[in-house]
């Protein structure tokens, strides 16, 4: 099942009704992939001849291509009795999809329960809780037994495997008191009421705004498999799964890594991304950070005089600002991950001032040190020369590299602080920015060591 | 139970058999939590009376400080009853940090099943299927009733909340069948053969070498709770669940954000690694980069004459070096995460070299025509003078900016298929690194093309 079994063109072959019974009985997964590989009409009559059941399957999975345009193109009936069977977090993305006639043409042909929680979902911020749960869930009043719960579990039609929690709600209130795992349901006496067989008083539970980076958090410290979504009078209103999460952080690894490497995040995969929609994502950035390198130039230009006086200085200016440069990287990603992780708050920044800057003092010490030893060592043995004052040189280099190194270690450092400060992601800060803002104060920092160390001598 | 119920003086002031029934009655995680900000001699106490279960618990977790030595300071026989109860991957990391004194006295204490799973589990090869495994779950043959299942789980003591699963082997071979998820078992007839109630005929599993990346893949896709570890002869040796991928996952993370900041990833959280092991972990890569990066003085050393003459050519270098950087960092991000998704493989680099090529020149085109723009704007509007070739200036820094954005686009895109197929991890390319090879590059384009545009003018 795992491997790839993918001799694809067998099933082209097959007539739609011989299709669909063999679909029928595979892992929705692999059946997903099969129907991706057939033509946009084959996979149509394919689901044509589905079972409800099974067609609702394919359409959760998100790796179903062509979704919005195989669901509008089925009669309404059936793309409407599909629509209401699905998670409704992937229904809502379907629906987004839709143009607005078959949204319409759709949106009444559903059920009103359907049609309200799609309505809800849509509301709530993406990566949020709220847009994550799935309104499937069972609910139980306390005063029920352990074999009554069990009954209704047999007979609740959830349809999703990871439904392995019963909540259990006040008879009176409905407010949420109390959560049980159907492996304790099992283990527990028939005839016992079902709030006694629950083993912690208060369920974990979060609310419906809570970023899916919290959530992850909450899943792996108490082990769960699905955690309650509850509103402000702590009445459940949902579920968020733990395969959902999973999914979820997936997407946010590969966001933050596009992000942290200076673009703005891709919605689908590389290859399938159209080349205008890839040239925006990356250049918009792209640009920005060139008009803010340009200030480089300017600063440069400012130093004229320096330049002209001291060309020698000009060679050590890509190394000194990539050092820069590397050592804000580095920070960058200490605390970005640090936050998301909670092991640092905001409250925290001035903890971090105090590691990074002896941190930076450090490595620059060593940068210098072997930036230092590299101007004495071609003089030395004639490889280059760096002229009369070399040694003044040396200094020059190494002290730079040390202020830069720190500088750099604390501008990375900080600016994941800033952006929560201002309350966006940390996880958006970027290696590319860092860079830029290190680099065009990297060269200021340059330029004035050399003036106060160079006066009198070669400026 | 969520957020901060920190007071935690509270719990000091307590008896050890008062604070060992509180905790006994907590969350693992909120009692960890606890347990971690007592003094040790506190927390020892509170072990010594806590109920074997409970203490199993919170020695599971891995967010208890000074486990270790807790553990060891237990009476012997207390001390090889927790390690005998414990998830096996937690007892290695516990056995694993001991000293060898402490290791041997343990170690014949053990059971003899916990020994043999115990050395087999520390050949595993880390963030592997074989490394994560839980050796605790639950088998039945195939000629088993539905009934006689449910009875064996209601038995059979795991302590894991996460064992979701019962996995049917062959009465004859020991081979695996096929897997039943309780919420099946609970919905079957009591009386049908499990087999029969399985769904699928083949579980979904692995190979004990299964890297983790692939594993969380298997998890999405199929949307379990766990999976099957089988050996050769496809008999199982293990389950991972779904929380120690999901654990695995998050580290992941940090270590892969941390590489690609251009450092050694840390095995412990930013406040908590002292401050040696963190200058090792940043120093290493930071030498090597800047000893990368001396090469920039070399190849311009190599130009003397060129930047001798034309000074000029000196205020864009750093805007043209940061621009062949950034776009290097863009692309290796972008196919790290395609890579580790699997939506391409090795063999698929010639199709992201067609991509990146005119994706390159596109951007590049952008960013030179700015930087065209740039050069012209201030010598019109007067701001800079850059002399009488102030066009062939401005020519020279747009023709560069093409070709190092191209340059950048390829290398950055390049370097994670070159590490995977060196048998490295592609998400160990790190953007500080391709900044370096794109800048000693960057240099040297820059003077070839300046020398040729400028040649009889200026040079």
């Amino acid at each position: 099942m795992v491997s790839n079994r993918s001799n694809f063109s067998q099933y082209s072959a097959l007539s739609a009704e011989e299709l669909a019974a063999k679909l029928d009985r595979m892992y929705f997964a692999d059946a997903v992939d099969i129907v991706n590989h057939l033509s946009f009409d084959q996979a149509l009559a394919a689901f044509e001849h589905l079972p409800l059941d099974c067609a609702i399957g394919l359409f959760n999975k998100t790796e179903l291509l062509r979704a919005t345009a195989l669901l509008t193109s089925l009669e309404s009936e059936k793309a409407a009795d599909i629509l209401d069977g699905m998670a409704v977090v992937r229904a809502k993305d379907i629906f987004q999809d839709m143009n607005e006639k078959n949204r319409r043409r759709l949106f009444v042909l559903l059920e009103p329960a359907t049609r309200t929680d799609l309505q809800k979902l849509m509301n709530y911020p993406r990566r949020s809780a709220g847009a994550l749960m799935t309104t499937e869930f069972i609910t139980v009043l306390a005063d029920w037994t352990v074999e009554a719960t069990l009954n209704l579990i047999r007979t609740v039609e959830t349809g999703r495997e990871t439904v392995y929690t019963a909540y259990i709600i006040d008879p009176e209130t409905n407010v949420l008191l109390s959560a049980i795992s159907l492996r304790l349901l099992v283990l527990s006496k028939p005839k016992a009421k079902v709030i006694d067989a629950a083993k912690h008083a208060q369920p974990i539970q979060c609310s419906p705004t809570m970023h899916q980076r919290d959530l992850a958090r909450l899943f792996r410290r108490y082990d769960l498999l699905s955690i309650a979504v509850v509103d402000e009078a702590n009445h459940i209103i949902g579920i968020v799964t733990v395969d959902n999460v999973l999914d979820s952080m997936t997407k946010t690894m590969s966001e933050e890594t596009q992000k942290f490497g200076g673009m703005e995040a891709l919605e689908k995969p590389y290859m399938q991304i159209t080349f205008l929609n890839m040239l925006e994502k990356r250049g918009g950035w792209l640009c920005l950070l060139f008009v803010g390198e340009m200030l480089t130039a300017s600063v440069m230009q400012h130093y004229e005089h320096e330049l002209a006086h001291a060309i020698v200085l000009t060679l050590f200016i890509p190394l000194i600002m990539s050092s820069g440069g590397n050592s804000g990287s580095q920070a960058t990603s200490l605390i970005i991950r640090a936050l998301a992780l909670n092991e640092i708050r905001l409250g925290d920044w001035w903890r971090v001032v105090l590691r990074e800057i002896p941190m930076g003092l450090s490595l620059g010490a060593i940068l210098g040190a072997i930036g230092y030893a590299r101007v004495l060592v071609w003089q030395f043995t004639g490889i280059y020369n760096y002229g009369d004052h070399w040694f003044l040189i040396a200094l020059t280099v190494g002290g730079t590299l040390i202020a830069i190194v720190m500088f750099g270690s604390l501008v990375g450092s900080m600016l994941p602080f800033v952006l929560k400060a201002m309350g966006f992601d940390p996880a958006s800060a970027s290696a590319p920015f860092v860079a830029t803002f290190v680099d065009v104060a990297g060269i200021a920092i340059y330029f004035s060591i050399a003036a106060f160390i160079l006066a009198g001598t070669l400026l």
